[in-house]
């Protein structure tokens, strides 16, 4: 099939996907589970492919993202029957408006329609779209990148055979079989079939998709996340978090990359943190502004070192004059991902929240908590860092938008 | 001013909008509906250089869309006070979420920063935009079309001035010096300045806008609504609806543009249809289907005489076979904005409403209800006919955004 007509297949299954009852849906939801299991020996033998293609061409971690073991397809199952048990964000009376003229208004939550993403080397984001797509009665057009391609058709396949076992309109799941840029391009400027795209993996593609992009397209992932720890900082708290956000998996977009520090505090944190970031199994390069510099040792930091997603073990620090200078540093260099204030000053607190405007922020706890699953959405397809629609975490309800039903007796205007 | 200097300024301006108080933003609104009295002769004087200068160019519609008055000045200031009275869209807690771990999370509405509007002759819009991005905490960019230049570019200082009187920073308020197409292309193209666009006007100037800009922008407006006459319709019901969304003011979005019919009454039905709407001063011209056309005379319909938003006192007529051949014509044919059934059976009406995928589906009611007032939102500042943010009739709610505030005490995953 080629793009085109997998655009089609998928706007004809919109219909049948809004009509699906709770019910319906979690019954396929765990028969898709038990497909998933049934299919694990294809689905192995796909990736082994995969990555005997890959290796050589794909550095060691990104192929660990593309490997896949029997665990990890009996992971996805269980991740498939966790969103089945999630609430059905469809059909939810958001709001009753009663007019004097007697109508009545129901504002009413519905599906989005066709949901496209385009993603980057994990064949699991195959299984966690899918799912949380078709939960909220969405038809779900997947793009996966091309290391991964044999591994996420298997994977596909092996859900819509779920579909189909239940009776349920295969094409609500739908694999892009080119991974060329031309389909990715097709999927952007697909106005009239595609209601929403979510890019999901590195900073290029998410730029090339929300330039690019003619349907409405959420921007997602970039976390360029600060954490400023105050004068009224508890010490102890601060070198836990900073840890904490920056090595439990600094790989990911909700890790710390700056690290601003109050001037008063800075002569007896910064060696304390030196101490704590570095001298540790995989220690942490500091890249020190001059006045962090003049403190302690570490890599003097270039200008571009503050708005830089390192991903990595490097941690970019500077010394600030008061709260007022962390929230303007903030303002000039976050990507409005997930920022944290460390104080136990109410006042500092409350001025930092109430000026920091990004998704998420943070009082005294760790950036590393933006996530779906922390933040009780029970899942999540994607961290938006735009304003529209959706910010932060997006999970079910996210995935849905709303129509007015009016209901009258004859009213004119 | 440069467009660019303008929007330079406007970012700068966000944070002192965002943290107004509800008192500040209602006694500013006050001060600013003042203002706009007092320039009243200012404003008509060059309001009068307009309708000099558009005379010839523009028609007689489009030259009383550009004319003010005193009075249509005291209604635009009654407008700014009818704004003030209404509640503050910022600082609601939209949610609150205890996790296990002691977070406490707060989903907190925001102002969601710049909104930019491009749009088209009327000059009130000007007051109309400003007035609610300021009362939601925005700061607004305005580039009105360059017919209304002279006019907008005076209520615009009649505001700014209303803000300057009450301290408060006038760049919260900008109209775009150039009237070119090059400073529409600015607007919509300022990543990084601009946090939404909302383009009002023609079908042309929204598909520029929805197709050029790599900015968050909200599809308004474009309009082809219809109705559909069941078998089971009270046909008074319906004759008085259908004039109502076809002739109470036809160049408006939610006036109906086509008219889908149910066989069983085709027969009886449309020639009342027909005497109802051509026998008045100002008469339909009906532009009628084969079947149509094989029962009451009218003008033979084209294919796209089913697409097109006529915005005049033209219908187009079809005669359908039941409820799930009219909900395919819409899903075929509508713009998405509004759509209506009249139909006394309930089935039949529950069926429209759960297939009919638009901003607002109407059972025995006009179409012409869809608008923030007659919601009761109040106002309005667009209708959106996309689905992402924001669908059907924006009012100030849908001018923000949120954040998730997250308290802890130390917490780290």
């Amino acid at each position: 099939m080629t793009t085109q007509e997998i655009l089609k297949a998928a706007k004809a299954a919109c219909r049948e996907a809004s009509r699906l009852t709770t019910e319906q849906k979690n019954q396929a939801l765990e028969v898709m589970a038990e497909s998933l299991l049934a299919h694990t020996e294809a689905i192995l033998e796909a990736n082994a492919a995969d990555m005997e293609a890959a290796r050589g061409t794909l550095s060691t971690v990104m192929l660990d993202r593309l490997a896949l073991t029997p665990a990890r397809i009996a992971a996805m199952a269980d991740g498939i029957r966790q969103v089945a048990a999630l609430p059905d964000p469809v059909g939810r009376v958001l709001e009753r408006i009663d007019r004097e003229n007697g109508l009545h208004i129901e504002k009413l939550s519905v599906p989005i329609g066709v949901t496209a993403m385009i993603y980057e080397s994990r064949p699991n984001v195959t299984s966690d779209a899918a799912v949380l797509a078709f939960k909220s009665g969405n038809v779900c057009v997947l793009r996966g990148g091309k290391e991964a391609f044999r591994s996420s058709l298997a994977i596909a396949e092996a859900l819509r055979a779920g579909l189909k076992q239940c009776g349920i309109c295969e094409d609500m799941i739908q694999l892009v079989r080119d991974t060329t840029r031309q389909s990715a391009n097709e999927l952007m400027t697909a106005v009239g079939y595609v209601d929403l795209l979510i890019p999901r993996g590195g900073a290029g593609l998410i730029r090339a998709c929300v330039e690019n992009a003619t349907v409405p397209c959420i921007e997602t992932g970039t976390g360029i996340c600060h954490v400023y720890v105050d004068a009224a900082a508890d010490v102890e708290k601060a070198l836990n978090i900073i840890e904490n956000a920056k090595t439990s998996r600094p790989s990911v977009c909700n890790a710390e990359e700056v690290c601003l520090v109050h001037k008063a505090i800075a002569d007896t944190f910064l060696p304390r943190l030196r101490e704590r970031l570095t001298n540790r199994e995989q220690p942490v390069e500091l890249r020190l502004d001059e006045r962090a510099a003049a403190i302690i040792a570490g890599t003097p930091a270039s200008e571009r070192d503050f708005d830089t997603e390192f991903l990595d073990y490097i941690l970019a620090v500077a010394v600030v004059d008061d709260v007022e200078a962390a929230i303007e540093h903030v303002a000039a260099h976050s990507t409005g991902h997930s920022d944290a204030v460390i104080t136990e000053d109410a006042a500092v607190a409350d001025r930092f929240v109430a000026a920091v405007d990004s998704a998420a922020v943070y009082v005294n706890a760790s950036t590393r908590f933006t996530d779906g699953g922390e933040f009780g959405l029970g899942c999540e397809i994607g961290i938006s860092t735009q304003k529209l629609h959706a910010r932060g975490p997006m999970g079910l309800r996210e995935l849905t938008t709303y129509k007015y039903v009016v209901r009258g007796n004859g009213q004119i205007r």
